[in-house]
């Protein structure tokens, strides 16, 4: 479950823009629609060449990932550079934290050198908070996923993915399934969902990995997969971690797949032209069959092109107001 | 010994212009000739500035290699560059591989962000092979490396140096030195050597590291050094590994050197004007004398120079007719 | 303390103009002079963008650091990339080492490949030294750090950073506090004051973290911290390590705070308008209290900014006059 603490800093600028992107809750709907108006912008079909410009040439983004990620950190690093700027990583257990130095002190160190935005990813999901309060007025924080907190490029990808498919949120019966607890992908998605105007939220697990009763405000609740995917426009599924299966009562891969994974047989319930979303890496056999995860039905690969496009949109509207 | 497999699909695209490049068996010499070509344009003089150009701007190359690499990785990323191509460096082993995620999900994952071309090394020689038979029309797959099996772009800067300091291949006398049962550099080396119309192709090596007999079809094989290299006009020595001692019936890196290491003495063996090579990374002192390895018949220098040029010959080669 | 061996190159060429930066020590002091004056030119207020230039475009600069350091290898990297250079990150321990290549063998590689400079870090301090006299004529050698004997860019920061404090390094008293024995930041910074005119430097230390008395020449020495700071314009404070406490008969991290952490009490025995220096990674609670660090006396982060500066204006003097 998400550690609870409020986010000590304002994410949009006196005059409304958007300098920091740390969670997509109480983030007003229309920066969320103008995010995923420009990220249309730079989502290209795959056969076409990436969008480019040099909207951010001279500007300079770090990325600090303190747990392993490719997807996440190719993704910003690539929508970066796309955009003109320069990136360094930072692996940040590799490096100073063998000496001891605080993630502040790397902060400030990097700001010094006049890094114009941090991408920060931890297990603790205060990081990128924490440093969005200490940074400097032009400088900007964006989080690349917060321990099980928050993941907001992630809800924007997706509710961009949805939005290209169904052409709109509003109206849409969505499921998130699976391990919905420790997920910071449900988390985000739901928030954009909501913002957006879905009609219907359900969340679906095992109870072991529900969330607690006061989050998740609206949603549906609903223990077996089969009904709770029954009638949507959307299915989320959800990665399951192994260690995760003993909270939900599940002894091993097999059972979860034979009870919670998403089958094409299973995903019959759903609406016949109902959509499957997965934030991967992608547990195939486990929580999705592989025929679902390659299937017609899969918009996966999408999701994957779109995270590109949101960050070269959340870049661009949140450095070309800081520093000049 | 090389794992034996059919490669799945063709280098060549129906106009004949080169898609990927993971081996250079097969391959129309017209290719191979071409490519030395296009290299010899990009190979200059060391105290020059390297070549450059934009040819590649807006592409985006990713290099994922599982193996440990300076070399490869370093020249294949500087090729990319001077091209003008963005390059993302994936330590395959260090990140996704942590959460379980499949090669082809990982590679998929890629392609989705609008990579153009992937550089692959993997001990399973058939990943740069499988991962061709999988990615967009429009996306090229070359080889970094792949097991035992090939190394094409060493076939290619081997024969591009023997080109600079012979004149031509044809008609010369070359011998391969060292452990050739466990060396793709051998084996892309010979291939480019024979289709360059090469007079005798010699393998040269202890017993044990011969390769299997239906392998190199037409060389010569020596068990002894000094008769291998006799009248030669090339002589590649491999690295030998420690661990392939014991196949050799060697049993240390001393017995080594004094029954196979290639010493000043030994090279008198060879003709006059013979130039050495050496894939690196060296053994000096075990497969090589330092005295040899840093002397006037060595070409080892400019085999690694040449290693970039051939990289930004093939990167041009199968990339300009990709995705536009 | 310092390894001690002579230094084989020249950092100057036959023209006067600078090629390698390995040492401050023998540096002529115009020529630090003339670094500094153009770090000004690119040490950029905190909320300007980077100073940028394509003053280096086409040229290569490979950077090799066999210890951790996000500081340097960051700052290092980002003063290449702000000057159009390509750089290429080489972590020594991952690579090739691996395979037992030598550094020198990896250099050569590096050298064959057209990188123009490299930048060097390593335990050993012969390192930068060994291969600055290995390179071709037209390759330059930076230090990022040699053992404990040098650590030049940081001695040009520190100086740079209290000339714009103080105007001026002539008639300043200086005081440098902690573990000088096994310090590079010390010696360096010493060279750069002591050329530039500094009219005292005190090396502030328990007795067991003394260099050695025969190094250090003209400056005085105190094992008091409280004298030792006493009346000087710059405390220049360093980080202490756990291991070299026993050293200095000081059992442990809070003792140590007790008898030489710089709290705000202490530093009111330096002149009023001293300021405080760290290299950092900091010890907050150990070496120096976190409201001296963070207070208005400090100028720690400034240290960091010019330390960006400082590393353009070295590759900018090392490489444009080098291959054209």
């Amino acid at each position: 479950m998400p550690d609870s603490y409020r986010r000590p800093t304002a994410q949009l600028r006196a005059d409304g823009s958007l300098r920091h992107l740390l969670t997509l809750e109480e983030l007003p709907v229309q920066v969320i629609r103008s995010l995923l108006e420009r990220s249309e912008h730079y989502a290209r079909p795959f056969a076409q060449p990436a969008a480019r410009s040099d909207l951010l040439a001279g500007r300079t983004v770090a990325i600090m990932f303190a747990e392993p990620s490719t997807r996440t950190r190719v993704s910003f690093e690539l929508a970066s550079r796309r955009l003109g700027a320069d990136v360094v990583n930072i692996e940040v257990q590799l490096s100073s934290r063998l000496k001891g130095e605080s993630v502040p002190d790397t902060v400030a160190t990097l700001e010094s050198m006049h890094v114009d935005a941090f991408v920060l990813r931890d297990v603790d999901p205060s990081v990128p908070d924490l440093v969005s309060s200490s940074v400097a007025e032009h400088i900007s924080v964006l989080s690349g996923g917060a321990g099980s907190h928050s993941h907001p490029t992630q809800g924007l990808l997706d509710a961009l993915t949805v939005r290209q498919h169904k052409g709109r949120i509003e109206g849409l019966r969505i499921a998130i399934v699976g391990d919905i607890r420790h997920s910071r992908v449900a988390r985000s998605s739901w928030h954009a969902f909501a913002a957006l105007g879905a009609e219907e939220i359900r969340i679906v697990a095992p109870r072991g990995l529900m969330p607690a009763d006061d989050e998740f405000a609206r949603c549906t609740r609903h223990t077996s997969l089969e009904s709770g995917i029954a009638d949507c426009d959307v299915v989320m599924v959800l990665r399951i971690q192994k260690e995760r299966m003993t909270a939900a009562s599940i002894p091993d891969e097999v059972s979860y797949f034979t009870e919670w994974g998403l089958t094409a047989a299973r995903l019959r319930s759903a609406k016949q032209d109902a959509i499957v979303l997965h934030p991967q890496p992608m547990n195939r056999g486990v929580e999705i069959a592989s025929d679902v995860a390659d299937g017609p039905q899969s918009v996966i690969r999408d999701q994957v092109r779109n995270g590109v496009a949101v960050r070269m949109a959340v870049l661009e509207a949140t450095l070309l107001r800081g520093r000049r």
